[in-house]
């Protein structure tokens, strides 16, 4: 994390506070999952989604602000997202996570449940603690039941031939937008920004965490053309279809519906070859063009909002995250 | 459920509403999981938790009492428990549930994890609406915490060969006692009873949890000496000793200790033996004493609640559920 953020230095500051915390509350008596899980907080993982929020906060009112609530919500925030981390290996059945064991890995699924449940209990802890009485409560319940329902969504389309660019976003949205969004809207929020801040902030982090995710889709589908990564191809055979697959597909389904038939008995050579196809029907260059527009529409309104530290990095930030070259 | 609640009117119809909301509350796009919770819902699970939150609100102010409130908390208690139940599959690898397939078993462990995190959400949900600003919501919070420790206590503990009553009952007090005081104590809070029958409703309910949770684990090695039930033979497998075994292990550990240390590799003819011998130690028994005991703990308890119909039905209630003959 640390070397991310090192020309960050007051995000970095307050990351680090929020890092200890986290580590704080993950204390059980089962010392093994205790460690495992502060392992996978300083794992290196980025911390974007905090980091987001204590960048929306600098916008608001520093006098009126109460540092140690702000640590908190980062807290549950990047806790909520340990916790789907933690339950998405199981699904996924990752070895390896920022390099480590898994948890389910190391101590099996059945452990690896129980601890992502624990996890969604601290982060329920820490708004109980921070936001008791504030219409943010329902507004974190919404944004992990969309999440949950992003993910099921992800597994309800799963090896559809016709899924469509709205059943991608739909699931994105929900499984990784929601969260960006909220990140941004509380940092504004508790920051004691303005209601129009906030209203932006919510739109920017949506918009970010589309494209967040769009591009993470298109890494899968690069390095060479000739070339899958692992991910993809554990995607492909689990029938999770992404943007460059899904753009292509649309341009020619009787190109693909041959390799898409077999679902989970497709072989590496064969995903090789639909990888080449996805290529060839410039599906990486259309999924690029789309996350080129989202981000783009998230620098506009960071344009608007008012001139400050937090503005001059969360432009720098999104360049640095979503302007990356391929 | 309804043959169950037939003597107790009043509470049919109130668990009959609370069934009704979750069926509103678990709605999602993927209509299979929609189906497979409403199912659980109405699978003839007692929904004693619910009840016993409904006899303690009983014992309240009924005029300052909100009915859809209390609906709503009756169900984000049962929505609680069915979570764990869902998790709890997945973990034991159960083919049924109440007589119906579970949702690890027909959808797989995947869509299981999901949904069983959807209802945590679902709770969460309904707390958000009917205890914001409330030191419930903490309250809430700790227990579903304690609740996890309980089951994570309960895996940190298998195949140990010196397990204790005290590791026993530490996870029991979390698994399963944890939510039946917090039902009963909602139930008294809720409805607005005094504060010192909110004391002995948090009181009675952990008793009653406890009780419950140690015949439940006699229930497994009863029946007759010779036969032992498919449950304790996992458990055993799966290294999961209960309160019987434990007892008659404290007697003599050297004629436990061979079959304990085959752990996993236990065949069904040796657990058998270690079945036998558990009643031989007189483990059975122990354990009923046990049992009894803490019930008269809360049937003195009960006793200085004030005279009503609630009172009333909770020692007929306590009496159905732990006075069984064995």
């Amino acid at each position: 994390m640390n070397e991310f953020w090192k020309d960050f230095p007051i995000i970095q500051e307050q990351l680090n506070e929020t890092c200890e915390l986290i580590k704080q509350q993950v204390k059980v008596r089962n010392k093994e999952i205790e460690q495992a899980l502060i392992d996978l907080t300083f794992s290196g993982g980025k911390l974007l989604r905090p980091a987001f929020f204590f960048l929306f906060a600098q916008m608001g009112d520093s006098q009126k602000q109460d540092h140690q609530q702000l640590i908190k919500i980062a807290a549950s925030i990047e806790i909520l997202h340990m916790a789907t981390l933690v339950h998405d290996d199981i699904i996924d059945d990752s070895p390896l996570r920022r390099g480590a064991e898994t948890i389910q890995a190391r101590y099996g699924k059945d452990i690896a449940v129980y601890t992502g449940d624990l996890l969604f209990t601290e982060f329920f802890e820490l708004l109980a603690e921070t936001m008791n009485g504030s219409d943010f409560l329902h507004t974190n319940a919404s944004a992990m039941k969309r999440l949950l329902l992003g993910e099921l969504d992800q597994m309800h389309t799963r090896y559809k031939k016709d899924i469509t660019v709205f059943d991608y976003l739909r699931s994105v949205n929900g499984k990784t937008a929601e969260l960006f969004s909220l990140s941004c809207l509380e940092g504004a929020h508790f920051g004691y920004a303005s209601k129009e801040i906030q209203r932006l902030a919510a739109r920017i982090g949506r918009n970010i965490g589309i494209a967040f995710q769009v591009y993470d889709d298109i890494l899968d589908y690069s390095a060479n053309s000739k070339t899958l990564k692992k991910p993809v191809l554990e995607d492909l055979s689990q029938g999770v279809y992404t943007l460059p697959l899904i753009f292509a597909l649309q341009k020619s389904p009787e190109t693909f519906y041959p390799y898409l038939e077999k679902e989970a008995a497709i072989t590496a050579e064969q995903a090789m070859e639909l990888g080449q196809l996805v290529h060839t029907f410039d599906g990486v260059n259309d999924a690029k063009d789309f996350a080129k527009k989202v981000t783009q529409k998230a620098l506009i309104d960071i344009q608007k909002l008012p001139d400050c530290l937090g503005k001059e990095q969360l432009e720098q930030l999104t360049h640095l995250l979503l302007q990356r070259s391929f």
